[in-house]
């Protein structure tokens, strides 16, 4: 099945076969399911750039896309997620792409018969982010061995921090974690290496900020927004210490001033847009992955091999 | 005009006009407007199945959706439902989709000149559910005539308990009626019959059970929702004493273990997904027949007969 | 640049243009961008009648339309606007339709790079409104040259008395204004002048009545609802007193029985449904000023010329 839940769901294999079809699809190589495919984007929580960029994906692909609004919908008449999936497969959805604010809502999910695409889930997993955080990386640099990656932030609410490090690893890269102490997790740590937040700034390849989960957190940091910005922020003071061919990476929505200067949102080394462009050509693939045959899929690895 | 608002607009004849309509489109056979058309469905309470239901029907004849929340519309500066519906037909729509609180709303748009499908009025009617209902019965016995159907629960606050009854007599079913007495509707009655839940159990060809309204109620049920279950569901026990060959149905969204036990969702009898999946064709069978203009429709019947 | 934000970025030649346009798509003339293009609308108000219009236009060009509620998007975690339209342009998008609460929201994103349609903004600018207004009063007159437009009621919250009364005087009309003294913009009232309401409607060709922004108002009128109707309004004795030939039109949505009475709403001077058919062809027409290449947009004023 073309499930997406983790990253873990993923080999390295299996990986570099979806960044290498974002990068055609970047290069606008077509593909489409071989029989009309319907598919609902089921957002439990806000998003404006995951959303989009997923139904922008479908569209490129051909697939009929069916409205799905949570504040809408039967869950308010206190129906069950599965309950709600399991409509959706009945009146004949191809797959669907949820987002949902509890950690591994998909477990309860394994009795679902069509491809569920995880869009995130609580501060669990967020595959599709880690995806296009690769492909941006691959494009810079062509490879991920021995690459310096920095993760900055709010380690602990983050499913892009424990996504993406992971991964990363996985591939060969060096991951090191920086932040206030406060929001370490340590089994991410365990992971990875603590530097404080200078040294990471200068020795990293790639420096990638996190953001600032305002809406998760339950226990507030003892910091002002301009506080944390000198203490832990990608300062203008720190952006002119990095490596001179380093890149920055946010995954937005980005808290101008506080995780990053506003003035370096744009800047030459910032990759926060083409971020959310590569976006697009990777969920274009995931979709790919979910909706095409297993005999399609198995004589695609033929070719390649 | 296809206007579709309640069961009684359509005579025994044109019913299983849209059955057999329907019958054709889940063997995947087509049918397109002979022009573009365009169309809205106009929720003004929450639903999943009956909106995306629709949704699905719409994509699948070809049909293109002009999307309509109520909750970002200018019925929050206290436009009436007239003005609302008459300035989609003036942008130039081809019919709309309407589930609205108020009973027979649709009383106040007499003056519209584009078809208008009802998916629900209040406490009153839902045509297209009853329908699907009827196709899902006539798939598994083939004909109405004496099939014993038993319709379970919140009778008074159902528009399933209303549509359905009415219907189901008109083509030669027994329909009798169960559950607690607070909620009997004396017209509805009048039309039955009722049994004591076992006995209903026992001898029904269809159990169909109804959704408890717990938004619509004002006065609430002096149970608690096990005592319900023990009193008026269909507990595992009672499933054990029906006739070999009868169906669990069930409008859903489900309360699992109030109505139904969670365990019966899914069992051999329950056709509770099978319903949702007859939805859709029976309303791409509706709105074709809203659609199709008048000599389309009689040269249809001159080949059927 | 395809923009669109106020009728003063239009010359007079521009604007006759679009009305040329928009009359040939009332025609049934096509036109479709020479690849595909997709479009969001993102209306951080209320809206029917526009957002179904441009979604309506959006279609019958073709466009792949990408949904966008405010209300479950990112700038509920305090994303900025900028950083919301430049995510959209990120994502692929190839142009954008925006109604904000905020007067001249539009100047925070002058380096967007994709074309910008004004929707409406604040008590600002609505251009479209005025282009459809535009195209009504010439498919009724064949000219605007010494036309008497009286423009009454809420001048002072109205984007549409001031995108009008500033257009219709360039293109040779003449314009006056009526209504409650406490709502008279000096600068407005500046470039016309003002009639007693009983004067206005007689001398007319065109009645053009502005809704009362009961939304907007902080202060509130001294006058009831029927108080106001008596004073200010259409009531169905001035209307007798209308010249033979001259019309009606509203923004709509209506109060009815306020600025305009109920049974007048349909009546045969009134043009009030008619705007909002003209309002389609007008947006299909100004999104194919946006999305035609600049070679595209000279070669056609080649072959009028």
């Amino acid at each position: 099945m073309g499930n997406l839940l983790t990253m873990g769901d993923l080999s390295a294999e299996e990986i570099k076969k979806i960044l290498a079809d974002a990068n055609n699809f970047s290069k606008d190589e077509g593909w489409a399911p071989n029989q009309s495919a319907f598919i609902a984007n089921l957002f439990f929580e806000p998003s404006t750039r995951t959303k989009s960029s997923f139904e922008m994906a479908e569209r490129k692909l051909g697939l009929q896309v069916i409205p799905f609004e949570a504040n809408t919908s039967s869950v308010l008449k206190g129906e069950t997620l599965y309950d709600t999936v399991k409509t959706l497969q009945s009146i004949g959805l191809s797959a669907v792409v949820i987002r949902h604010e509890k950690d591994r809502y998909f477990d309860e999910l394994s009795n679902i018969n069509i491809p569920i695409i995880n869009g995130g889930d609580g501060c669990g997993h967020h595959p599709t982010q880690c995806l296009l955080d690769l492909l941006t990386i691959h494009q810079e640099f062509g490879s991920f061995t021995d690459l310096n990656i920095a993760i900055i932030g709010d380690i602990l609410h983050s499913r892009v921090a424990r996504s993406n490090s992971e991964a990363l690893m996985r591939l060969g890269a060096n991951v090191c974690f920086s932040g206030p102490p406060e929001w370490f997790d340590r089994q991410i740590i365990a992971n990875g290496s603590y530097l404080p937040i200078d040294e990471a700034i200068q020795t990293a390849d790639v420096v990638m900020l996190l953001r600032i989960q305002h809406e998760r957190h339950q226990e507030h940091l003892q910091l002002t927004k301009q506080q944390y910005h000198e203490q832990y922020g990608l300062t203008i003071a720190r952006e002119k210490s990095m490596k001179p061919d380093s890149i920055i990476m946010h995954p937005a929505p980005v808290n101008r001033n506080v995780e990053i200067a506003s003035a370096l949102v744009e800047c030459g080394r910032s990759r926060i847009f083409k971020q959310m462009e590569n976006g697009v050509y990777v969920r274009m693939a995931v979709l790919k992955r979910a909706l095409q045959t297993p005999m399609e899929r198995e004589m695609e690895y033929v070719i390649i091999d």
